[in-house]
């Protein structure tokens, strides 16, 4: 460990942050938060609103649940503009509840909802949130930004959030915000109450090359080495990468005979839900992948549970990896009562 | 990394959450927050409190003022008794103060004020806040528990917090927090906002063995290790060590002709703060410390800045760095201006 309001902690949050605002394509302020991504989320919202304020939450899975969630948690007026799970949200949808209250002041919205693998076009629904109604523009980007394209500042997106642990091949611990001037000209006002979770005095101590609090050094120095890669690399192949694993894990998942739960225009790079076909236990399925093959898939979430399971694909992933899920659940499948498709052509 | 809601991670928080709460002796609920320090303290705060409640801040230091400012921040109604830095808090200002404002609930403490060097009595002050008075008792104990005696249930602390980085021997991020059946019931009509400290929601994921948000693993993964160590040496053992070194660490520090901030009847067995001598230039003395004797010292927070170093003896330390940061103290102080008293002597 180094000592965190010392030379060499400078020299790392300054590499950090120059680094990072590249990968985010973005002149805006951004911050390491010493928590998940919920935590941003959090900050998010507490830095820019106010008790009372009417937000609309682009709802489109569990974790555009828990990006409203928070926001009522502190007394937001929130209005859910929920989609059904596996959809992705329509940027008309927006547009008719903006203009249906025009006392809105911001929207919240997951880019990519992890729970249901759906990408949401953001793009298009930033020209209608920020081109037309000039709303703030809160993005949960947690599971998409540096793995799918998310221009930050071409995007006019108000604070981006994200996680150490997804992307940017780091683990867990901390989380990253972007925050532009429409979003520091509402914090000047904004009510809700907050500390642990205040970017202004984030802000303040980044001036002299600190944190406000300790932070995460081990989680910050594998980040540093994550987000040098990255650039090594380049974004634009970074993507690159990600689209043609998204596409082969979906094809593959589908020539096995399973089902996507999301809408294929709109399905995500970075995370593939598959549906649990009828008369299997998802949960055993999950099992005898993780004791029988050693691949560690994800169940479902909320009202998800059991009815699909999750293949993650994003970091540091190669196309083998995902052959190799592949050919674990060709194995596995049988073993709690399905016959892949394959195996039914043979 | 192990997915953080599979079976791996369930053997980890139970084994985490058994040993954790062998080394805070309390039969109370414990919990594991991926954040700093102060995030527990937010955690404290707002989980048991409600906008406009009274609350008595024993403030003794820079965390002590932290602590007050977070219960602030969330709308508490905060009485400051402030001690001159370097002091104590006497038990009787403690008991005058609740006997003054009968409508106070809740007093936020600093067991040890890393700050100015100093232990407040908390033995004494709980015996009068909890036995006197039956009001909520707030402990920051971030540097602390676990080196220095604190047994959670015989001195009826309803929360106590702390830090991974501290006498646990871990990176920073990770913050533990103990709460109690009075803050439990406190919880339930307490009307601060709160979503990511959100307490219950902590309780009802560790049910199922998990926590809500992604925590930072790699952090529980040492800490995992910092507290089999201290199990395995002892509580009473590690809390003799550190007793011997803050007696080594004072005796060393004034043999050289310096003097201690900390009144030595409340002196710190984690951290020495050392008063910068007359004409000293106290950055210039940590520098050179750092550059030329490869020794890390903090230097003075808020109001002390520039008039005190400190250095922090918790944790993974022996009697031979003690030694080592005497040494380089002796051979650094001249360099700065300072004529150690053993070199006046000889």
């Amino acid at each position: 460990m180094i000592n965190h309001r010392g030379p060499e902690f400078k020299e790392l949050i300054e590499r950090l942050t120059a680094n990072l605002k590249k990968l985010f394509l973005t002149k805006n302020d951004v911050f390491f938060l010493t928590a998940s991504g919920t935590g941003a989320m959090e900050a998010a919202v507490v830095n820019t609103l106010s008790p009372g304020d009417k937000v609309l939450s682009v709802t489109t899975g569990v974790f555009g649940q828990r990006f409203a969630n928070i926001a009522k948690a502190y007394g937001a007026n929130v209005q859910d503009l929920t989609v059904e799970y596996g959809q992705a949200a329509e940027p008309e949808t927006v547009r008719r509840a903006l203009r249906a209250d025009p006392a809105i002041r911001a929207v919240v919205i997951t880019h990519n909802e992890t729970s249901t693998g759906v990408t949401n076009d953001l793009a298009a629904i930033s020209r209608i949130v920020k081109g037309e109604f000039d709303k703030l523009l809160l993005v949960d980007a947690v599971s998409s930004i540096g793995s799918i394209p998310l221009p930050v500042d071409e995007w006019q997106c108000d604070i981006v959030a994200t996680g150490s642990q997804k992307g940017w091949m780091a683990p867990p611990g901390i989380a990253m915000i972007s925050v532009g001037p429409k979003a520091w000209e509402a914090s000047k006002t904004a009510k809700m109450p907050r500390f642990y979770f205040d970017l202004t005095a984030a802000k303040n101590y980044l001036e002299r090359a600190q944190t406000p609090w300790t932070p995460a050094l081990s989680v910050l120095y594998g980040l540093d080495v994550g987000l040098q890669k990255m650039l090594k690399v380049g974004l634009d192949n970074v993507h690159r990468k990600q689209a043609r694993i998204g596409q082969l894990c979906r094809e593959g998942v589908k020539s096995l005979g399973l089902s996507l739960l999301a809408d294929e225009r709109h399905a995500s790079n970075t995370v593939t839900a598959v549906k649990v076909p009828a008369g299997v236990d998802g949960g055993k399925l999950v099992g005898t992948l993780r004791t029988e093959h050693n691949v560690v898939l994800a169940g479902g979430q909320g009202p998800l549970t059991g009815k699909i399971f999750r293949i993650g694909h994003l970091g540091w992933v190669e196309e083998s990896d995902i052959q190799a899920v592949l050919e674990a659940l060709r194995q596995a499948l049988p073993k709690v009562g399905f016959t892949p498709a394959a195996a039914r052509r043979s």
